[in-house]
C-alpha cells in the first residue's frame, strides 16, 4: 500500500493498476468488480443471480437435496424419451380417472342399493363418498401444485413431499387396496358370468335354500381363482397388451352407461306414470335382515312355512343390511382418483393436467352417479331393486331390465369393463410395490423390488396375486368392498390430514399453487374420511388403523434414513417447542427436584475424551432418566476452528452411546477455557431443561504440571458453579470407578454429613442404588459430633430424620474432640506454602526473564504498549494480589539471585499462616477419621469445601482437598446448589 | 500477614495470636474452627449437621417448600390441642373404614345380585371390587408412608403428593362420588321404610300394573327429598351429633351381620339339605329381562295374559340385568376405604396405621361378603333370591328370611345403619369442598370455602344437598349406584395411575416405605380400575373421563400456582426430553428449513432492552410458529452478577409477553461482549432445537461513538455467524419498523437478489406475508444485469423459477452497465478513510499518553508486565496490523505533534486504497439504484455482503454498509447460512 501523496484537487483522478491492488486474491474481471466488488470475496460459495439463472433452465439448480429428484428426474426424461409423446389433461388424467372410477359397483350393486336405502339415502351415501374423493382429489392437487412433480406417480407424489413415514403407511394403505379391489372386480365378473351369462356353468349346485348361498360362494372361489390365476399369467407375459385395452375397457363402461340412459328416457317417456310412482315409492329406506323375504308393502306374501324347504316362489333377503354397511359397498365405486396423478411422468403440464383432469373425472361421475340413484329409483319398482341377483326378473341383472336397446349391452360392457379393472389393478398394484420395495423404506419388502430382466416386478407380483387370492376366497363381494373401502379411506385420510397439518405448522416449504386449496377443505376431508371408516365397520377401521400406525412406526423406526425431507417435521418441532415451554415454569419443587447433570469432559490432544468414565458414572446417577448435557470446551478462534467443533460433537456423541447416556452435547470453541466454561455453565439447556448438577473430572496432575490453568480453571469452575446455584459433583479418581458391567457385589457407600448444603448427599447414594452397579451396595452415613454436641441424641435424631426421609442407612456419629495442632498438620501447612511460594517464584521469574527482554525489544515502540492494562487477565490479578508489599520489598532484596537454588534460602523461614493451618488440621482430622471408617468403602461422598474468599488461598485450596480425601479409593465431593433437593414430606 | 522467621525446628509450636490471622470475618469459635475451619466461610449458607439435627425435633428444619406443610401441621396441632388423645390403628383407621365400607348394598341388594348373577359370578364380581379396593389401598398406603402425612385426610395426601391438578381431579371425583353415595344412602333407607317398615305410608299408589313402578318412584321422590331435608338440617345444627352417633350406627352393621351368620348357621344345621340343595341350583346365572316373570326353571309358570292386568301371582323383572350391570350395582359397597385416611390428624403415627387398618379393614369385608354370597346362595332358593323386593316372602326383606332371630334385627338394623351413612357422607362431603374450595387450585369453587362463624361450610352443605337431590330424584337405587360407583372408581384411577408413574418416572422423592408396594400393583389396580368403568357402564365411563380431564386441564391453566410440587413433573420432563431427542438427527432437509431465531438484545444502562422493535420483527417473522431464542450478554464478572442475570432474564421475558414472541430467553454475563456473543451463537439451543439464524440489530451510532467495540462486536458477530454456517438477518433503522398493531394497508415488500446464498431473500417475505402487519404488500424481486448479461432471458428464467418456487412476486432485471468510478466515490472513500485514520490516531493518542504514564509509574515493578503478551486482544491486533513499518515510520516522525490539529496534515495527503475505491464504487452505484427503484418500498431485503477478510477493512465495511443503505427507510441486510433454505421440489 504505496502512501504517495496526490494531489488535493480530486478531479484527476489516478487511473489504479491492478497489480497494485489485490491482497486478497480477488479475481480480475474487471466488469464485474465494478458493480459487485462487495461480494467479491464470498462468490464461489454465493454465486452471482445472473449464473445461477442461466443454470436453472434444467431445473438442477439447486444442489442441496435436489439429488434424489434429479434421479427421479432422469429416469422419468429417459422414460419420457422411449415413449408416446407428452398428453394432455384430457387424455392423461381425465379419461384415466374416468375408467378407475367407474366400476363393477355401478352396475352389480348401485340399484340394490338405492332399492334397500331408499333414493333419499342412497344420495347421501353417494354424496358423502363423493365428496370425501373430491375433498382428498383437492389435497391431491395442492400437493401436485407444491413444486416439481416427480415422475413416479401418486406415491413418489406423496412419499416425496410428506417424507418416507407418510409416504410409506399411504402407499401401502394405496396398494392393499388396489389388491383387494383387484380380487373384487375378479369375484364382480364371476358374479355376472354364473348368475347372468352362464348360470349352467356353476360346478357347485345345493338343493337345499341354505346349501345354495354356501355353494354359490364355492363356485366363486373355484372360477374366482381361475380367473386370477389367468390375469396374473396375462399380466406376467404381456403387460402392454393390458394397457392397450384399457380404452376398449372404457368404451363398454361408456357404452353401458349410454344405455342406462337411453333406456331410462325410453321408459319415463313410453311408459309415463312409472316414473312418479316408482320413485315415490322408493323414496325412503327399506332394511331388511337376513332371511327376509321381498315383499311389496302394499301386498304382503303369506308367510313362508319356518323353515321353508323350497326356495320359490320367495326371493330372501340374503343378508342384513344397513345404512352403514352400504356406506362399506359402495365407497370402492368412488376410488379409482388417483389414476390421473399416476401418470405424472406422461404429462405436459403435470401441476396443471392433474389438478383440473382429476376433479373433473370426480365432478364426472359423481354427477353419473347421482343421476343414476335418480333414474333407478324412478324407474324401477322397489321390490325389483331390493332383488340383488335379479331373481324375479328371470334371473337378469336388475339395472339390465333399463337398459336399451337390450340387457345385454349391459351384461356383457359390464362383464368386459370389469375383466379390465381387475386386469388393471393386477398391473398396477405389483408396480406400486416394487416402487416402495425400490426406495428401502420397509426394509422387510426389499425382495419385492427386484424384477424380471425387463424390469417387470414378478416377485411382487406373485404377492399381490396371493393376496387377491385371500379376497376371493372371501367370495362375497360385499364382504370385500368394506376391506378396500377401508384401505382408501385409510389411504385419503393420510394425504388429506398431511396437508391439513402443513399448513397448520406453516411449513415454510407448503407452499401449494392450487387456488381452491384451503386447510379447512382437507381437515374436512380428513373428518369424512374417518367418519367414513368408522360408520362403515367400526372394527375394520381400528385394524386398519392399527396396521397404518405399525407401518408408519416401523419405518420411523427401522426404515432406512431418506433425504427427503418430511413436510411434518414441524409437528416433532412444535411438540418439542410446546413441551419445553410446558417446564418452563420457574425452578421445580423440592419433591421434584432431580439431577440434571451437566458433564464437563476434556478432549486430549487426539480429541479422545479423557475420562469416559464420567459419562459411566453420570449414567449410572441417572439409570436412564432425566436431563444429561455433556459439553466440552475447545481452546482457540472458533473462526477457524469450526470443524474442529464439529469433530469434537460427534466424538462425545460417540462415546455418549457408547456410555449409553441419553442427552444432547454441547461444544464451545473459547479463547479462554475458562471463559468458555463459564458461558457454558451459564447457557446451556433451554427453558425448563436446565442442568442444575455440574459434573467435573478432577485436575489430577495439578501438583506435577507447572502451569496453574488446570487448577485455575478448576477453581474458577467451582466459583462459576456456586454463584450460578448449581450443584457440583467432583468424583476423585473417576478412573478407579466401576463400569456399567462390573457390578459392586457387596460394600458400602458411605456418607461424610458434615454440613448440610440441600441434602444431596442422602439423594445421591439413593438414586445411584437404583442402578444395578450400585444397588447391592448399602449406605452408612457418617456425621461428626464435637465436643459440646450430644452425641447420642444426634444419632437418634439422624435416624430419625433418615426414617422421615424414607432412606435406608446404617447411622454413626464420630465425635472429633478438640485437639491441638499437631506437628505433622503445622509442618505440612509449612511445605505446603512453601511449595506453592517457590513454584509461583519459578514461574515468575521465568516470564519476568522472558518479559524484561521483550520489553527491552519493545521499549521505542510505544505502540505494543497499547495492550498493557486493557484486558487484564485475571490470573495475573490473581499472584498480583498475594503479593502485598512486604513481599514484594523481600523480593526485590532477593531478586538478583531468585533463580539460583538459593534464593529459595529465605522461603524456609516464612512462618505459616494461622487460618491455613487450622484449615489444614480439619483436613488432616477428617482425613483421619474418614479413612479410618470408610477405608473399605466403594465410594465415599463428602461435603465438598467451598474455595476461600480471597483468591490467594486457591493453591492451598487444593492442597486442602487432596489431604482430605487422601487415601481414600473413590471419593465423590459434593457441593449443594443452595436449595434443597430432599424433604421429608411426600 | 507477619512475616516473621520461626525456629527451623517444628517442635515448639508457637500460639497464634487469632485478632492477627482472621482477615476474612472467620467467627470465635475456636473448638468449632478446629474441627470444620474448611467450612467455615460457608457455615451461614451450609448449616452444621449438629445444629441442623438440633432443629429436627419438630420436623420444620426443610425450608424451602415445608411452609405449606407446616401450617397445615400447626392447623393439625391446634386441632390435635383440643381434641382427643391421638388414635391407634384399631380405633382410628380399623373401625371407621369398616364402618364406611359395610354399605346398604349388602342388605338390599347383595340377595338379588348372587340369584341373578349366580354363585359363580357373584364371586366374580365381589373379588374384582375387592381387588380393585385392595390395589388402590396399597397405593394409598404407598403415599401415606411417603412422608410425614398431613393432618387434612386423604385429599391432602393426595393433593400435596401428586399436585393440584391430580389433587384436585381425584378430590372433585371423591366428592360427588361421595355425594351420590349420600343419595344413595337416602335412597336406601326409603326404600327399607317405605318396602318393609311401612308400605301403608306409600303417599302413590298406583293400581295398574305399569303405574306401580313409576309411583313407587315418585314415593322415593317425595320422601327422599324430605329425608334429604332432615338430614341437611341435622348436619347444619349439630354436626357433632353425627359424629357420636357412628359408633351406633357401626352397632347396627355388625348386629345385622352376625344375625345373618347365625340365621345361615341356624339354617344349615336345622334345616339340613337346603344347603346344598340351594347352592347347586344357584350356582349359575338367570339374567332377566325387564318384565320377565320370575319362576323356577323346573316349576315353569303359565303364561300370563299379554298384558297382565293383575299383578299377582305373578313378580316380574324390574330391571334387565347383566353382569355388566350388576358390576355398577355392587361397587358401591366396597368403596368407603378412605374412611381412615381421613382421620389422618388424630391418628398416633398415620404411616404405621393407614396402610394396616385400611387393608385389614378390606380384607375382613372382602371376606363377609365372599361368605355372603356363599352362604346367601346356600341357604335362599333362586326364585327368592330374585326377587329384589321380597314379594314373594310377604314383603320381607329377603335376607331377612336368613337373619335370627327375627328378621326385623336386620331391617331395623339395616335402616338405622343406612340413615347413619346418608347422615355421614353429608357431613363428609361439604368438608371435603370446603378443603378443595379453600386451596384455591379451582376459582370457581372458592364461594364454598367460606363458613358459618365456627367455620362449618354452609355453602359447600348447600351445594351437596342439590347436588345429592339430583340423585335422590333419579330415584332407583339401581340407576344411582352406577353413577357413584363411576366417581370412585376414577378417583381410585387417578391415585393408582399417578402412584405407577411415580415409580416409572423414577421421580426421586417417590421413596414410599410400604414394604408391599410395587408399582405393577399400582398398575394392575389401574387397569381394574379402568376395565370396572368401561364394564359397567362404558358411557358413563367415557363421561366420568371427560369430567375428570376437564378439570385437571381447568386446573393446570387456570388453577392458582400451588407450591406443591406435583411428584409427575417428570412426565412434561420425559416428555421434553423424548421430543428433543427425537429432533436430534442431524440438520432438517431444505423443504423442512423454517427460520429458527436467536435475537441478540442488548440492554441499557437502566436494563431496558434497546431495540424492542427487534422481538416484535422476529415475532413478525414467525407469525407464531418455530423456535425462538432471545438472548443478551452483560459485561462483567459472573461471580458477582449472578442478580443482574436473573434480572436481565426477567427484562427479556416481559419484553416477550409484551411482544408476544413464544420462546426462550438466555442470558450471559461475560467479561468480553464479544466473547460472550461468541459464545451463545455456539451454545444456545438443546439438541435438534438449534437456532438456524442470528437475528441482530444495526449499531446505530456506530459513527459517533469513540469507542469502537459497538461495530467492532457487530463484525466479529457476522463472522461468527458466517463461521457457525448460520443465517444472518440485520434490520436496519429497526425503530422504524412497524409494530404489531400498525399493518401495511399497501405498498411493496422489495427484495434485491444480487448473490444467491440459499434463497433466503425469497423465503423471507413469504413468511413475513404471512403475518397481518405485512400481508398487504406484495413483493418485489429485482436483480442486477451486467453489461454480458442477457436482460431479457434473464427477466424470463427468473420468472420461471419463482414459478416454480410458488412465491407470487413482480420480476424486474436491472441492468447496470459499466462504468466509470465518479469522482463522487472517489472522494467518499478518500474520506473514510481519513476519517477511520483520524480516528485510530486519536484513539492511539490518547491511551498512548495515558500508557506511556502508566509505564512510567510501573516501570521499576517487574511484575506489572507479567501481563504483556498473554491474552493478547484482538482489537490491539486489528489496529496493529493496520499499522505497517511504512506508516510506523511516517508515524514516528509526526510523533511529537500528533494530538495537535496540525499532527493531522499529512493524512490528507494519504491516496485511497484501490479495492476501497472498488468496492465504494459498487455500493454507491447499487445503492443509486435500489434508492431509484424501491425508495417507496415499506421494506428492502438486500444481500448482505460479508466482512474482508482482512480485519484491517473492518471499519470500511462498516461504512460500505452505510453507503450501500444510505436513503432507504427499512433496510433488512441478509446473509444466508450456506444451505439452502428454499427449493422448487415439493
Amino acid at each position: 500500500l504505496g502512501v504517495t501523496l496526490i494531489p488535493s484537487t480530486i478531479n484527476a483522478i489516478p487511473t489504479i493498476t491492478p497489480s497494485e491492488t489485490k491482497p486478497h486474491g480477488v479475481d480480475d474481471d474487471d466488469f464485474y468488480d465494478r458493480n459487485l466488488a462487495l461480494f467479491e470475496e464470498e462468490m464461489d460459495t454465493r454465486p452471482k443471480v445472473s449464473s445461477l439463472l442461466n443454470r436453472l433452465a434444467n431445473y438442477t439448480n439447486l444442489t442441496q437435496g435436489a439429488r434424489e429428484h434429479e434421479e427421479a428426474e432422469s429416469i422419468g426424461e429417459k422414460r419420457k424419451a422411449h415413449k408416446s409423446p407428452q398428453m394432455g389433461t384430457f387424455m392423461g388424467v381425465y379419461l384415466p380417472c374416468l375408467q378407475n372410477i367407474f366400476g363393477v359397483i355401478l352396475f352389480l350393486r348401485l340399484t340394490w342399493v338405492v332399492g334397500t336405502a331408499g333414493v333419499l339415502q342412497a344420495l347421501c351415501i353417494v354424496f358423502i363418498c363423493c365428496c370425501c374423493t373430491l375433498l382428498t382429489a383437492i389435497s391431491m392437487s395442492a400437493i401436485a401444485t407444491n413444486g416439481v412433480v416427480p415422475a413416479g406417480g401418486s406415491y413418489f407424489m406423496i412419499s416425496r413431499s410428506l417424507g418416507p413415514e407418510f409416504g410409506g403407511a399411504v402407499g401401502l394403505c394405496f396398494y392393499l387396496g388396489t389388491t383387494f379391489a383387484g380380487a373384487m372386480y375378479i369375484l364382480g365378473a364371476i358374479e355376472i358370468l354364473l348368475m347372468y351369462i352362464a348360470p349352467w356353468a356353476a360346478i357347485f349346485v345345493s338343493s337345499s335354500l341354505d346349501g345354495e348361498g354356501a355353494a354359490m360362494l364355492n363356485n366363486m372361489r373355484v372360477y374366482g381363482s381361475i380367473f386370477l390365476l389367468l390375469m396374473a399369467l396375462l399380466v406376467f407375459v404381456g403387460v402392454k397388451y393390458v394397457n392397450k385395452l384399457a380404452s376398449v375397457f372404457l368404451a363398454c363402461v361408456i357404452i353401458s352407461i349410454l344405455s342406462i340412459y337411453t333406456g331410462a328416457l325410453v321408459s319415463a317417456f313410453i311408459i309415463t306414470g312409472t316414473f312418479s310412482l316408482c320413485l315415490s315409492q322408493n323414496i325412503w329406506s327399506v332394511y331388511l335382515s337376513k332371511g327376509d323375504v321381498l315383499e311389496k308393502g302394499s301386498l304382503p306374501s303369506p308367510r313362508p312355512v319356518h323353515p321353508p324347504t323350497n326356495r320359490l316362489p320367495y326371493v330372501f333377503a340374503d343378508i342384513t343390511t344397513s345404512f352403514t354397511l352400504l356406506v362399506g359397498i359402495f365407497f370402492p365405486s368412488v376410488t379409482g382418483i388417483m389414476a390421473g396423478s399416476n401418470r405424472s411422468g406422461d404429462l405436459k403440464d403435470a401441476q396443471r393436467s392433474i389438478p383440473i383432469g382429476t376433479i373433473m373425472a370426480i365432478l364426472t361421475t359423481s354427477l353419473v352417479y347421482l343421476s343414476s340413484v335418480v333414474l333407478f329409483g324412478a324407474c324401477i319398482e322397489g321390490v325389483v331393486l331390493r332383488d340383488k341377483f335379479g331373481d324375479s326378473v328371470k334371473g337378469n341383472l336388475v339395472v339390465g331390465t333399463l337398459s336399451w336397446p337390450s340387457p345385454w349391452v349391459i351384461v356383457i360392457g359390464s362383464f368386459f369393463s370389469t375383466c379390465g379393472a381387475g386386469l388393471q389393478s393386477l398391473t398396477g398394484a405389483p408396480r406400486l410395490l416394487q416402487a416402495i420395495a425400490k426406495d428401502n423404506i420397509i426394509p422387510f419388502l426389499r425382495v419385492f423390488g427386484h424384477g424380471k430382466a425387463n424390469g417387470e416386478p414378478t416377485w411382487a407380483l406373485l404377492l399381490t396375486a396371493l393376496i387377491a387370492e385371500l379376497g376371493i376366497l372371501i367370495a362375497s363381494l360385499d364382504l370385500v368392498a368394506p376391506i378396500l373401502s377401508m384401505f382408501f379411506l385409510m389411504c385419503y385420510l393420510f394425504v388429506n390430514l398431511a396437508c391439513a397439518l402443513q399448513t397448520l405448522l406453516r411449513t415454510p416449504n407448503w407452499r401449494p399453487r392450487f387456488s381452491y386449496y384451503h386447510w379447512t377443505l382437507s381437515f374436512l376431508g380428513m373428518i369424512i374420511c374417518l367418519a367414513l371408516m368408522f360408520i362403515s365397520s367400526w372394527y375394520y377401521a381400528i385394524v386398519a388403523i392399527v396396521i397404518a400406525g405399525m407401518i408408519y412406526k416401523y419405518i420411523e423406526y427401522h426404515g432406512a434414513e431418506k433425504e427427503w425431507g418430511d413436510g411434518i417435521r414441524g409437528l416433532s418441532l412444535s411438540a418439542a417447542r410446546y413441551a419445553l415451554l410446558r417446564l418452563e415454569e420457574g425452578p421445580p419443587h423440592t419433591k421434584n427436584w432431580r439431577p440434571q447433570l451437566l458433564v464437563l469432559l476434556k478432549l486430549d490432544e487426539d480429541a479422545y475424551v479423557k475420562s469416559p468414565r464420567l459419562l459411566t458414572f453420570a449414567s449410572q446417577l441417572k439409570a436412564g432418566k432425566g436431563l444429561t448435557i455433556v459439553g466440552t470446551v475447545i481452546t482457540g478462534n472458533y473462526l477457524h476452528s469450526y470443524g474442529e467443533a464439529l469433530a469434537a460433537e460427534q466424538t462425545l456423541k460417540h462415546q455418549m452411546d457408547k456410555e449409553k447416556v441419553k442427552g444432547f452435547c454441547q461444544c464451545i470453541v473459547a479463547n479462554k477455557a475458562r471463559e468458555g466454561i463459564s458461558h457454558m455453565i451459564q447457557s446451556s439447556g433451554l427453558g425448563g431443561m436446565r442442568h442444575n448438577t455440574v459434573v467435573m473430572g478432577w485436575p489430577l496432575a495439578w501438583r506435577q504440571s507447572e502451569d496453574p490453568q488446570s487448577w485455575k480453571t478448576f477453581i474458577n469452575t467451582v466459583r462459576v458453579t456456586t454463584a450460578a446455584h448449581l450443584a457440583l459433583l467432583v468424583p476423585k479418581n473417576i478412573s478407579l470407578f466401576p463400569g456399567n458391567s462390573e457390578p459392586c457385589a457387596e460394600g458400602y457407600i458411605d456418607v461424610w454429613w458434615i454440613v448440610h448444603d440441600g441434602g444431596m448427599l442422602m439423594l445421591l447414594p439413593f438414586l445411584l442404588r437404583q442402578h444395578k452397579v450400585w444397588r447391592k451396595c448399602a449406605m452408612r452415613i457418617f456425621t461428626v459430633a464435637q465436643m459440646e454436641d450430644n452425641s447420642i441424641q444426634m444419632k437418634k435424631d439422624l435416624a430419625t430424620f433418615l426414617y422421615h426421609l424414607r432412606i435406608e442407612a446404617d447411622v454413626e456419629v464420630v465425635e472429633m474432640h478438640n485437639s491441638d495442632i499437631s506437628a505433622y498438620t503445622y509442618e505440612r501447612t509449612l511445605m505446603m506454602e512453601q511449595r506453592s511460594q517457590m513454584l509461583r517464584q519459578m514461574r515468575l521469574s521465568k516470564s519476568d526473564r522472558e518479559k524484561e527482554a521483550q520489553l527491552v525489544k519493545d521499549r521505542n515502540s510505544m505502540l505494543r504498549l497499547t495492550s498493557i492494562g486493557s484486558d487484564d487477565d485475571e490470573d495475573t490479578d490473581g499472584v498480583h494480589m498475594t503479593w502485598t508489599k512486604e513481599k514484594a520489598l523481600q523480593y526485590r532484596a532477593t531478586h538478583s539471585g531468585c533463580s539460583t537454588p538459593e534464593g529459595f534460602r529465605d522461603m524456609l523461614s516464612i512462618r505459616p499462616d494461622h487460618s491455613n493451618v487450622r484449615r489444614m488440621h480439619t483436613a488432616v482430622k477428617l482425613n483421619e477419621v474418614i479413612v479410618n471408617k470408610s477405608h473399605d468403602a466403594r465410594l465415599v461422598l463428602l461435603n465438598m469445601p467451598g474455595p476461600p474468599r480471597n483468591p490467594a488461598g486457591d493453591e492451598n485450596y487444593m492442597e486442602f482437598l487432596e489431604v482430605l480425601t487422601e487415601g481414600l479409593e473413590r471419593v465423590l465431593l459434593v457441593r449443594g446448589g443452595g436449595s434443597e433437593v430432599i424433604t421429608i414430606y411426600s
